[in-house]
């Protein structure tokens, strides 16, 4: 038996762990922000129809240039795109590994604001991006002032701004986005995984879109959509943004199913909103719920929460997987995460932790707290 | 409008220009090696099926680990392996740059011998790896002694071995894997693409896997299953190599539509493979009748043929082209490659080219070449 450490392997690699959450399929679900809502059987049976018209072409290499989903989820975004603007790939982890390989690389030097998505360095790091990890105010919340100075101290080739942040939920206001912008020399990333999660009417960096050539706007159908299976990220900007990734992609890398089902669900794209709209009122309710408890939720605008005051993160953990209930441990301390599920699996884990306080007591407010969210 | 060189990209991406065979819809397609017969009827009800279920469950993430399909990925391949020596990526393409990502990337070089597939250049490229273009023997064959002296001048850290050679179709002897083998210090990868193309009997690189914790194999379902546009690629080696490439993959990086087709497709692999024989008729049908013509085909194992003594490629290229039928020039002097298509396609071309060798007058015999193929 051969171990790794035997094979030629890069020496950055050596003695790295690989990245993923636990695959645990217990009762209910709420560990990686999926939409826990099957998809709709009309949506479902449209999605399928298409699927039988690509199979019956599958011995052919797909469209390259995905033209029709492109212009699909042009029109979905809405503010004037067109399918010149978009570009797509197999989940948002391929279009930033993309942007990376073309605005990065190596010599070169990406800036995220941590606590943030987890696989933002091991992206860097697999395309020999240097990755500068700034850091936020309080509450995880990001000012411009402080994201204006990191950018300008470490004068970074790619900035990825996560909007809502993950792990934390709390929202980024679009003044960051200009202020980094305006003090930035490379690519600018905003990572809008859960936009559609905002409240209502609160404006995505597309409204920014115009006269920024480097200002990139990513986005996933693995949540709102319900298609965390199907693995279809994009991305919104100047075309030449896309000129630039043509450059790096895998020529034929949106499979012919991809681009079928993901025109199948966004030719539903209303029917799938008004399933948002529920999730976010379940997301409302965890946030109520666990305030009630006395537990600190942070501020959120996604399809989870995050929340502070748990004095045994791992306890909690355990016994709400005893009884079938898997939500995050983050490596955040005092903190867990959990998805927004059905209505039926919301209750059920706040009716879990109300039973967990009920056997171990209130949480305490900590010493080091400064303003708890309303 | 920005260009894309007001873009701050990579400076070793400027001017350059995207991969890509021309995507023209015509009637007879032979351009990129495509398996031009559908999937057959009861193939496609299999693989639908399995389709629908997997969009059932599309709103949860794909299984990360392909479990199901890296074990019949093992049964299909036989020789004793199993799943923990599978690995499967979104196309072969996929497979490379993630072995290029692991075992080569800044600093370390990799070696193929060209004329051979013109994405292992721009995967390496992509990677960050210094690219060696070795030679080829006569006919585009190449000996162990030859492959093995470059191995030992430019101590590469990946070798990429194209077995048959594209876009020659050239067959690889073992004897020239285990040569190359023995002398490199790093990965050994032989690209299997077209391996089911092999003459029967004749073995697979799969049969020098034990023992050799340095050598990968990699297949596609592109061609032998039909599934071009299914992007399936997949490898064989050592467990101790997929443990690599898990370090360096995007988490669920196979969508759950592409497990459960490939599914559909392997649980046919019977049905698949009678295609296979017909489509190897067909193609030695092209080199019976271009030989015929006064054309001089290269010995070839793969579904498509090279063939020499071309004055003018582009002329043929075009007047094929004129009567609905695409071929391809692969910036070979005097030489173009088409696919075998389906007997009726194939006889379409082998017509299309008499016709053409009626109005031009029969090829010339080069002074340059050697030995014609038999």
């Amino acid at each position: 038996m051969t171990s790794l450490s035997e094979l030629p392997i890069r020496d950055d690699l050596r003695g790295r762990e690989p990245y993923g959450a636990p695959q645990r399929h217990v009762r209910v679900e709420l560990n990686v922000n999926e939409n826990t809502h099957p998809i709709p059987g009309d949506v479902q049976a449209d999605v399928l129809a298409r699927l039988a018209e690509a199979v019956a072409g599958a011995n052919r290499y797909p469209d390259r240039e995905f033209v029709e989903l492109r212009s699909a989820l042009a029109a979905y975004l809405g503010h004037g795109l067109t399918r010149d603007h978009l570009w797509a790939a197999n989940g948002s982890n391929e279009i930033l590994q993309q942007l990376l390989q073309a605005f990065g690389g190596p010599g070169r030097r990406a800036l995220g604001f941590a606590p943030t998505y987890s696989m933002y360095p091991l992206l860097a790091s697999g395309t020999g991006t240097e990755w500068v990890a700034g850091d936020r105010d309080a509450d995880y919340e990001l000012s411009a002032a402080r994201a204006a100075d990191w950018v300008r101290r470490v004068q970074p080739d790619v900035v990825i701004l996560c909007s809502p942040n993950n792990p934390t939920g709390t929202p980024l206001s679009l003044d960051v986005i200009e202020s980094v912008y305006d003090v930035a020399g490379g690519i600018v990333i905003v990572d809008e995984a859960y936009a559609e999660f905002f409240p209502a009417g609160e404006p995505s960096a597309l409204t920014l879109l115009p006269g920024r050539e480097r200002l990139v706007v990513s986005r996933t159908m693995s949540k709102a959509f319900a298609f965390a299976g199907v693995r279809l990220g994009y991305l919104a900007a100047d075309p030449a943004i896309a000129d630039a990734l043509r450059l790096v992609r895998l020529p034929y890398h949106l499979s012919a199913l991809t681009q079928a089902a993901a025109l199948g669900a966004l030719a539903h794209s209303g029917e799938m909103l008004a399933m948002v709209d529920e999730i976010k009122v379940q997301r409302d309710r965890i946030v109520d719920g666990l305030s009630a408890l006395g537990y600190r939720p942070y501020r959120t605008w996604s399809n989870f929460v995050l929340f502070d005051r748990v004095e045994n993160p791992r306890e909690v953990f355990d016994e709400l997987l005893a009884e079938g209930i898997i939500i995050r441990e983050m490596g955040i301390p005092h903190s867990l995460r959990v998805s927004a599920g059905t209505e039926a699996e919301t209750g059920e884990f706040l009716a879990a932790m109300a039973r967990y306080v009920e056997r171990h007591g209130r949480p305490h407010t900590a010493a080091s707290e400064q303003s708890p969210v309303g």
